[in-house]
């Protein structure tokens, strides 16, 4: 059994680690922390998991995490950071959701998240835990950088047709709808439901800090920058994220095929019937991303449609996903769920 | 004109009055108070307003509220009743959205809300402002205590039948079901849309504050306590209450010619045709109530629905209408809105 | 193995059916029936199911039913009698979804469901599969009648007063409500999105058809009638009933520990800490049925909270724990599922 | 007074036109048809007009529609070009809020709509309704073609950067979201609420009717063909069209004031400020068109965000802006309405 610790199991990205781990046939889960909430027993802030979860949430301090085989870092970014060396250095594993492992320039990484790094060093270690790129990688990885949600949905959607060379890598664009749990379990008015509610709107037009992560991911299939326009909205919905994303052609391709057989092999991306609107709904509560590819009035644009539920394959179900690679599991230990329809 | 302030503009009850008012071509509104949002446009905050609204929202201390004719409270529960007195000398009068001046009896109050009340004596000379029940002393009133959301639902559904004396009064049951703009517009996690959207539950039941206040209410009309079981629940919608009510028949009546004999007069109350089911939608936005009253069965419990607008009836669109009572203007001046459906 | 068919599986009980029975070792679907989508994928008109289901819908006529070990009937009212009587006499036993075999008084029955019954003898032989009132009947049933989704929330809330005799039972209130997919996969305006959405009222007042199964329920519960009034309600969510029941206690009793003890063995029915508000996402997805019970202000009015899936505990995952329970398995196979929260 | 007849006045821009002239100070209302519910008041179809209006709906062939001054068609497309020729020679003026004379190609026309046209000679003296394009032909129109809803959104957004000729019209995308209230008040599995709620997808990405009469639009203005990607998605929200587009600038230019000074002279078109993201609520149920425009990162992308209310100024409101033209009243009259938010 993997000894699995989680610091910081208040949030969404937390209950939802919880949801999964919860029924993994190797996993004994030791403790989960949290600093505001220590003593408050897991089941009596999240109700679902009564009869399923009988820990009480615990102090860092108390939390003897170096006891794990593996912990995840369900936190806000910049706390990971903090934490990661003393773990691995007792030999536990590390899996961060956050974002302080995800970008290789460091400098990007200050600039955009507004803060000093405190460990560029593991920053360089770290493997970027895109099964679908890095699974080699990630199966000998002491420290993973989990994929942010919106950075997921593009990659898996443009990363074929950059890895196939078909399209004009200078001006992709990335529209892109998120559900409002990818906010997070934070108590902002924003975020309400008589805000968000009955409403939609696209925020962070100016720049977002999935931006960097995605170029970053892109350029390294590429092997060469790529130039994206990416544009975040709110959706009205709870768990969900839609990316229509659209690219120029640069020699005539069968698409379906391409894509079909970039991720044959994959059990996590499902390549849709050419003509097919995946919905957010058919994912939901799973770890699938569904991908279609069309070709409007056969014009030399091309518009990728790709969904996934950002707090499975978007956070949490990555996440156990890389676990499972990296304990030598199969993959789809623990995931393989049957998305909630309707 | 009437010269018009409002105190505690950046809330939900705050922007409906001001949908409200800019269209009312009796009010010049003057002034709009917040503490935290000083030296904001007030259509920057909303921007659904952008054109119709050019004011800044100005530091309470920086308002000469006492230049107004009249000022709204708008503001969480506690402050009027530190202001009114200076305003009320000053010749202003006064509608309270809160809560401050509804209770006559203070030691109710003061338990249910937890401060001690500032001006008791006050309290004794305010006028509750349900038009249905008060309309001859609002109309002379110098200080309003705008009655709560549920407190309007359920009291304009039980009056009918407490006026004619055929329930038994002491074991009445309202089951009520409120939007989450109920909540206001205060960073909280149980109201966000991730937690609050796909989701319903019960609130309260041990106690809820609106439950003294409906009490008096209706202990007012049948000059006797009445006992009263009050269940609210959130509802994954914005705007709306749905009150269902229930009481056991005393003796034999015409139920749909007592509602709409009772109402008969009443510009904002609708007694629907027998059989129907007032949906919440059918009042969306406006100042409307709309009743059904129905008797399953044949049996000796009368079933009560009743619907309104919780921003609208029941908080600032009542307080217009009052407004308009109070300065001898038809009831319905810039109240004449045809709900939003769908 | 058991091998399964699925009368009418393009409906929500349809679906729900299938994402229980992809993951339970011990079934083997064998068929799906449906005469206007014969030929179509499964998992064309459901993408959730894209690699768990490979079945094309079957034509009722080439179904071959009758080899399998059981066939559940997932289809409208009226279907299940036409059919049952050919697979019981084959040795297949049979869950109907539908409430064809709920009601034992066929006049009732006649009345309430507008058509003449097609087999009375074997409503007599129906077993109504309630597990938590009839498991040892269920064990040896041929026949189930699978509870409808109000009166499993209904019925779980008010047995334990009942079964006590601690309340008046002649004066019962229920006041449910639901989410939309209760009206199930049908084309109608009433629930379109721009209809149901942002809305809520009550329906069917004057007499709903899950009134007398209720009514039944409770009274085999008591071994006397009830008086009952049920009014439902319809929610602007997918998935969730929750009843909020009212009734007179007529003895004092510690309401907490008699909740707890009559449910002390009950795997899917949770009774939640005292002062509890169950959610109806806390059950989302998943077969729990969660109740807490109040007594406001220390009155002699109990209220009780019961929420469930009404497409698991309500239809499809009650009739697996059926099909578990017929088939000597463990009770809670296939159906240990967290539910989805957020 | 404007005597003013609607043709299938069951829809939500039936209802919506009501809504809008019930309160139009020059409109007198003389008749809505419907076929299929002839006799039945409006009122009890729509209970938010009770009160309001006090017609029937009348059957089609007793309307007496040549008596009006002008006719609103709020009917399936196909319907208006049966009917117009009459009521035009009766000189009765026409606002088709469908697309029968949208499209001045009529073998475009046919191919998208998938019917025979019966009076092209009437789309070519039809004027295309979009005041800010049209307005001095819309004051001498008999006929007007109402514009469809995503193309107001999109073409509102593009004109400024097309009329300035700084970007490359060879590429445009947009990338469009529209609520379900879009989909019309028909019974339709897929605008379901448990089927559209909680959900989010594309639609139609091979080819949408919409986009022929985007470019024609498009066109006009540019004085030659663009070329336009247009990927139109279902919102799970009632109410508004967000319309993300995005074109290569081929020269360097000041956006917002390009924006600003194009729209200056326009009540219905609301460029606000630079840095903004406008939300769908902040038009809800009002007549406004509200853009922002970005240039990410500085780049050679431009971004405009562009939002309406799809059934005000994307259908009814415009249809009512026209007639206050066509007719010589203030252009906003009975559109003087402060969007309901939240």
């Amino acid at each position: 059994m993997i000894k699995v610790g989680i610091v910081g199991g208040t949030g969404y990205t937390g209950v939802e680690l919880l949801r999964l781990l919860v029924l993994h046939p190797e996993v004994s889960l030791q403790v989960i922390t949290s600093r505001a909430d220590a003593g408050t027993p897991v089941n009596q802030m999240f109700p679902s998991l009564r009869g399923l979860v009988d820990l009480l949430f615990v102090h860092p301090d108390e939390a003897h995490l170096e006891r794990c085989d593996l912990v995840f870092f369900a936190t806000p970014n910049g706390i990971a950071m903090q934490q990661a060396r003393a773990l691995l250095d007792a030999g536990v594993r590390v899996i961060d959701l956050a974002a302080d492992f995800r970008i290789q320039d460091i400098s990007v990484w200050e600039k955009w998240y507004g803060m000093v790094h405190a460990c560029p060093d593991l920053v360089a270690k770290a493997v970027y835990g895109l099964p679908e790129i890095n699974r080699e990688k990630i199966k000998t990885a002491r420290l993973i950088a989990n994929p942010g949600c919106y950075p997921t949905a593009v990659q898996l959607g443009f990363i074929p047709l950059l890895a196939a060379g078909v399209i004009d890598a200078g001006s992709l664009i990335a529209d892109a709808k998120s559900g409002a749990s990818g906010a997070g379990r934070k108590a902002e008015i924003a975020t309400l439901f008589a805000e968000a509610g009955d409403n939609f709107k696209a925020y962070g037009v100016a720049g977002h800090r999935h931006l960097p992560e995605i170029k970053q991911g892109l350029a390294g299939v590429l092997r060469a920058d790529v130039g994206l326009t990416f544009v975040p909205h709110l959706l009205p919905l709870i768990r969900g994220i839609h990316a229509t994303l659209y690219a120029r052609l640069t020699r005539d391709v069968d698409l379906q095929s391409l894509f079909e057989q970039h991720y044959s092999g994959e059990a996590f991306v499902d390549v849709m019937p050419a003509g097919s609107h995946p919905e957010t709904r058919s994912v939901r509560g799973s770890n699938q991303c569904r991908i279609a590819v069309h070709r409007p009035q056969g014009g030399d644009t091309v518009v990728v449609l790709s969904v996934i539920d950002n707090l499975v394959k978007g956070a949490a179900g990555q996440a156990v996903q890389n676990m499972n690679i990296m304990f030598g599991l199969a993959e789809n230990t623990a995931l393989n769920i049957v998305p909630l329809l309707p």
